[in-house]
């Protein structure tokens, strides 16, 4: 017997055909001369009305909500059925008879967090997991259209990328060691034989912070370049986002029409994007009534109120030295500044983070001792400046981050399909 | 000015035209009357001979090994050059001029790993890592065609897939958990909502094991299906590996080449794959004087001495029981036998493990407890076989051991740029 994925049949593949299904009981209304299943399966949901005469009855009647099943019938054009179409019901067999299911209808988010292992099945969990997976494969294609190399950066590192304050370590048979935030300074090794590097790869962070857009452990889009800089930088990142948005504008209408979200924000997604200089950024912000002077970092309300009067993706850039990490190359003419950039999108604020790399020697040993790093630490990194250094420049991008804007969601948990949070990792 | 990938002009893109060049210089050689520069960029080395009446001599003469530079001059068909080119170089302005360059010509194996950070930059490294690259897009590009939906794992877990004797444990906050060593049980979840579900994603093993196919980081290639038998599973496993070699063989001839691998072996993989049991597996070791009795493990030893003798990829299924975990389906017919099947390759052995899982709460419970694990700690995994349970299979496939087999490689750790073993985990 071949089964009928349940998108066909509402795109209409089957009037008046019998066909067979294969899936789990989502919904079950039952009256007296009629039991009506919704069926759900990858690709969709569909109306299964069992009538009483039908040989599917006693089946109908016994079968629980999220048993899994096989069924046959009729496909018929209804305009009352959710999605237009039903499957006139003629015979069921159960395979596995579900307990009683602990999701009902009006659950609290805790508890849909304590059984995320059955909250997965949720038609809306489905659907963002595919646009996960669609916005993954768009990242790939569009490094390999650029000719980046993708690489794998290692999980278990041995000093850490910008100061060890959200860590996480572990013993590692004697050593200690920790878990990366960041591949940076690896591509940075990778570009001296490969120039253009990227990798999509999970980093973990032990903050503290509980909030709507933090993760302990997140899946992680960065890429490196050789010779090039700061134009070369937002340029890549636009477009990286632009032709993201574009293809699941193409490829994902049906799961935003289903979740509800707004894919006119993403078809609306032009390069170039708007930039501003984190002076200006100041400036604007102590006109909208925040007290906030030059040096202080942007914090999540800052960056929010930016980008929710900007109403689409922009660039903060060139900060102040004082608040960037020990990589950052600073311009000839300021030596104040760092030539590094945000991504900002409305109401996640910061999604992406990158600059141009100090590649003078002099200038990071310099930095490192300002900053308190000890040298010896970097030994590895200051030899790329050693030997052959060239400008380059890099991003990383949160992949929950962009999903959590793309989708609307409220929290980014709902953009991993098991978050890790402070106070949530299980299952 | 635009810069000329070196690729281009071996290809015969430039001949007699002038071009400009940016790169590294990969080799000198010094004559009185021309020095001999190897420059290499990401896509390949060309000779580029300087003349000491050309206005570059005073930069030759000066340039270092690995030294970054920008080159100007005209391309000329040479068949003594290696490739066949050369750029006749007439203007060379340095970017960074290198110290002297630790690693020579013949260093030891040791102190390349010492040095892996400038190693990578040789031809031999980047070769490698751009058919790594190549090998995860076909990854890609088979499960999208199989209609697989990409997931991502959690790396942070709090139970142990198949007991934790071989887990990396951390301190999670207050908690205490682990990485993951396979995302499986993970997938398991997820296909009860996507029907089929894949991943590339690190996995984490703790094994003290010191040989040419142990990391103890490495990425994972895991699938798990809905509604599939060992057939389908089989399959499913050696259709990916036909395809990745095809699909290599199509796209990497040349680096193959340059790497003198053997690109023919992978021209002749062919489905269906040869398929022993694993009783058959013990008779033919047996014969082959091994002492070995059923129910005993494969050794690697043992893995090896069959996988050389196919020659090629295969399959051994059927296992006992008693040396397969406890998610494993046991046949009808055959309560001693698990339906678990690894693949093998001549000189690695096995590449992949996988199986039926059971799909029957009661069996499953009885063999948690038989095998003195507890229940509780597999709760939610129970929940999987409660709540409409459906047969299903999965596998996960070594990334490294398979590429290890493709190129011919000695060891895996030239298979990953940063790898991780009991003994190296530097840079």
């Amino acid at each position: 017997m071949s089964f009928v994925p349940i998108r066909k049949i509402l795109d209409g593949c089957c009037e008046d055909q019998k066909v067979a299904l294969r899936g789990w009981v989502y919904r079950k209304r039952e009256g007296k001369q009629t039991v009506f299943l919704i069926i759900r399966d990858s690709s969709g949901i569909i109306q299964c009305p069992v009538k009483k005469e039908s040989k599917a009855w006693s089946q109908a009647e016994k079968v629980t909500i999220e048993s899994s099943l096989t069924l046959e019938g009729t496909v018929k054009k209804d305009t009352r059925a959710p999605g237009g179409w039903e499957i006139v019901t003629e015979k069921i067999s159960i395979i596995g008879l579900a307990e009683l299911f602990p999701i009902t209808k009006s659950q609290s988010e805790e508890f849909l967090r304590d059984v995320r292992h059955l909250w997965l099945r949720s038609r809306r969990m489905n659907l963002v997991m595919k646009v996960r997976s669609e916005v993954q494969r768009f990242t790939h294609e569009f490094f390999k259209r650029q000719e980046f190399v993708e690489v794998s950066p290692p999980m278990f590192i041995t000093s850490a990328c910008e100061g060890g304050s959200t860590l996480f370590g572990l013993k590692y048979f004697d050593q200690n060691m920790y878990l990366t935030q960041s591949a940076q300074l690896y591509l940075e090794i990778l570009i001296y034989s490969l120039e253009k590097v990227y990798c999509v790869a999970p980093s973990f962070r032990a903050e503290k912070s509980r909030t709507i857009r933090h993760l302990t452990e997140y899946w992680h889009i960065e890429a490196e370049q050789a010779f090039a800089d700061m134009k070369d930088l937002m340029l890549l990142e636009e477009e990286l986002m632009a032709y993201i948005c574009r293809r699941t504008v193409e490829s994902c209408k049906r799961e935003f029409e289903e979740l509800a979200a707004d894919i006119s924000k993403l078809a609306s997604v032009k390069t170039p994007f708007p930039k501003i200089t984190y002076t200006e950024a100041i400036e604007k912000l102590n006109a909208k009534q925040f007290k906030i002077e030059w040096g202080d970092d942007l914090g999540y309300e800052e960056e929010k109120a930016l980008a929710d009067n900007f109403g689409k993706p922009f660039f903060i850039h060139d900060y102040p030295k004082q608040i960037q990490a020990f990589y950052c190359k600073t311009p000839k003419d300021n030596p104040q500044l760092a030539m590094s950039t945000d991504m900002l999108v409305p109401r996640i604020g910061e999604i992406s983070t990158g600059g141009a790399r100090e590649d003078d020697k002099e200038k990071l040993v310099a930095r490192l001792k300002e900053m308190g790093l000890r040298e010896k630490d970097y030994d590895w990194y200051i030899d790329l400046r050693r030997y052959g250094t060239v400008p380059h420049v890099g991003f990383g991008m949160g992949l929950e981050r962009l999903l959590t804007w793309m989708l609307d969601l409220e929290n980014i948990i709902d953009a991993i399909p098991f978050p890790r949070t402070v106070r949530r990792f299980y299952p």
